[in-house]
């Protein structure tokens, strides 16, 4: 099949370092080329890709030291290249939220849309009901909640690339938090869980500009105790280290998170997970398998006392049959058939 | 005529405090009222217009007191609701920089994109050199030149509703300073000349959430000083006795600024403005006549000095001359003009 893919342009493709959306965007593309389909992605050109890479931008928006930019701007550009390309493919496959829509109005039935956001916004009814004929992939059922009625094709987990993280048979003693510092991914939860348990707790985190007063008043008064360590941000290459060396990922979240890649990215360490029941975390987490789902810090003290019950092995196995790139790659193959199907039945009677 | 006006939703139409797009809009649509047009509003509901008013959201975003909400999405809607209506318009009036263009692909012909920002952002010229055929209208002439190339159609200066500011023959014997506090405003600047020349200086200002910690360290610690008077952000019933009541306005700005509404507010009121040389300045200030540009802090406290040598009559009949909003609808008027006709020789052509 011939398959575009489009990404959004913050992060390379895939990220240096933080970036859920573009990692995403990387494993996937790699594994449709990897199951032998021919795949155009429409990208910065820091990406590093096994498709076809069509640049629309000189470097990912993000790591641009320059000033005066607009992300706008870039993703018109971006769009705007696809529109003109869009009849080499079969499928069109966006990253991008809802801007393509005025786009590709006329040919909606030969896209696919991830959204990969939260949609528990007040606009975003409004679109969604405005253009209701692009079908829609959620990243869990939870994420829907809010637009019950829009055009869902499927929900579709994401998967990461099997072959990026190292299975660890066992872990080397310390917690792991992994992710943003934000009021909703409560570190400071985490911190007060490692602290009751007596176990050391490594943070690898990235701190937002829009982040910067919560970590300066809330978390960074928290971190001068023997037990926990603020690494910084860390790439790509030491993940999979950090999370295998991990006990456990603590993933004490406190809003609907849409996916949380961090969770699988643990599971594919053999690491277990204890996350709070919140957003997509009874789709990912199998309590008492992978990991324990709590819902206080009680129970989350419990739940890391119980973790060396839980078998490495077995978490690593779950991972490869749900959560792995190809798994994902093949759930969306079928959804692109789908549409090439509807797509042809209709040929004749309103093509595009 | 028929004219739609299209209106970014940031701010309410007129804004209730800082706001010079949505106060641009606001004036404009009312004076092509006045002028016997038939004008249609495409705003939120809290716009106070005498043109009708498609109500295109309950509130103005940033007024909007709700947490999740996507700028993106409401101007999405917007849109698509004026793409709807479309048809009923001879020409259709743009505000909103570029998110439009998608949308109007097909009937550019019948379109006025006025841009309201600076153009020297990196992703701009894409996307002015793939969309060549909409009409630009810019606010300067100086705004023009990261983009000389692209399809400027006109300049047009600003104008504001001339019954909306007082007149005031004599000042108050203070200074006045009016815009956001930012380090291209530069209010540090106009703090040393008020120093050097011994004149109170009263500053009115928005600090944003941006500008906090610029604020806070450059600029709070030079407010304690009894010639130096902080008044926070002032409404709009306050600000013509704010400026009409200022011997002259300060304007030393360091960046490129596109227009400057403050000046011709400030003319209005018969007051002088002494301005750095610098983006639109010397389009809009008459050396000698309505205020004095200058390039560096000496020259402004001397210019200060010579203030009182300028008539504050002549000052507002220039106002009344240049920049009134019926001078700007005027001038529109001629651009929607030259559109119609343009349309109209080539019906039967390409009419979309």
């Amino acid at each position: 099949m011939k398959i575009a893919q489009i990404t959004p342009l913050y992060e390379a493709v895939p990220p240096r370092f933080y970036g859920g959306t573009e990692r995403v965007v990387a494993h996937l593309t790699d594994a449709l080329v990897d199951l032998g389909h021919e795949v155009t992605l429409f990208a910065s050109s820091d990406a590093r890709t096994k498709a076809r890479l069509v640049s629309v931008r000189d470097q990912a928006i993000r790591l641009d030291p320059a000033q005066l930019k607009s992300d706008l701007a870039a993703h018109l550009s971006q769009l705007a290249e696809v529109r003109e390309r869009a009849a080499q493919f079969d499928v069109i496959h966006f990253h991008t939220d809802m801007i393509h829509f005025p786009f590709f109005d006329g040919m909606a039935q030969k896209t696919v849309t991830t959204l990969h956001g939260r949609l528990d916004l007040k606009d975003l009814q409004g679109v969604y009901r405005r253009w209701p004929r692009f079908p829609l992939v959620s990243i869990s059922d939870n994420q829907r909640r809010p637009l019950p009625s829009a055009n869902w094709a499927a929900t579709v987990h994401h998967g990461v690339r099997a072959d990026l993280y190292r299975f660890q048979p066992r872990g080397e003693g310390y917690l792991a938090f992994l992710g943003r510092i934000s009021p909703e991914k409560r570190p400071d939860r985490a911190i007060a869980i490692a602290k009751r348990v007596g176990m050391k707790l490594k943070i690898a985190a990235k701190v937002d500009a829009a982040d910067r007063a919560y970590f300066e008043e809330k978390i960074e008064p928290l971190l001068h105790d023997p037990l926990i360590e603020f690494v910084g941000e860390i790439g790509d290459t030491e993940k999979s280290a950090f999370l295998g060396g991990a006990e456990a990922l603590l993933f004490p979240i406190d809003w609907p998170e849409p996916f949380g890649l961090v969770m699988i990215e643990a599971m594919a360490c053999g690491t277990p997970v204890v996350a709070y029941d919140c957003g997509s975390v009874p789709e990912i987490i199998q309590d008492g398998l992978t990991g324990f789902i709590v819902r206080d810090e009680d129970a989350a003290v419990a739940a890391v006392r119980r973790v060396p019950e839980l078998d490495r092995w077995a978490i690593r196995r779950r991972f490869d049959e749900r959560f792995s790139a190809t798994a994902m790659a093949r759930r969306y193959l079928d959804i692109y058939a789908r549409g090439v199907e509807r797509a042809c039945s209709k040929t004749g009677v309103a093509a595009e």
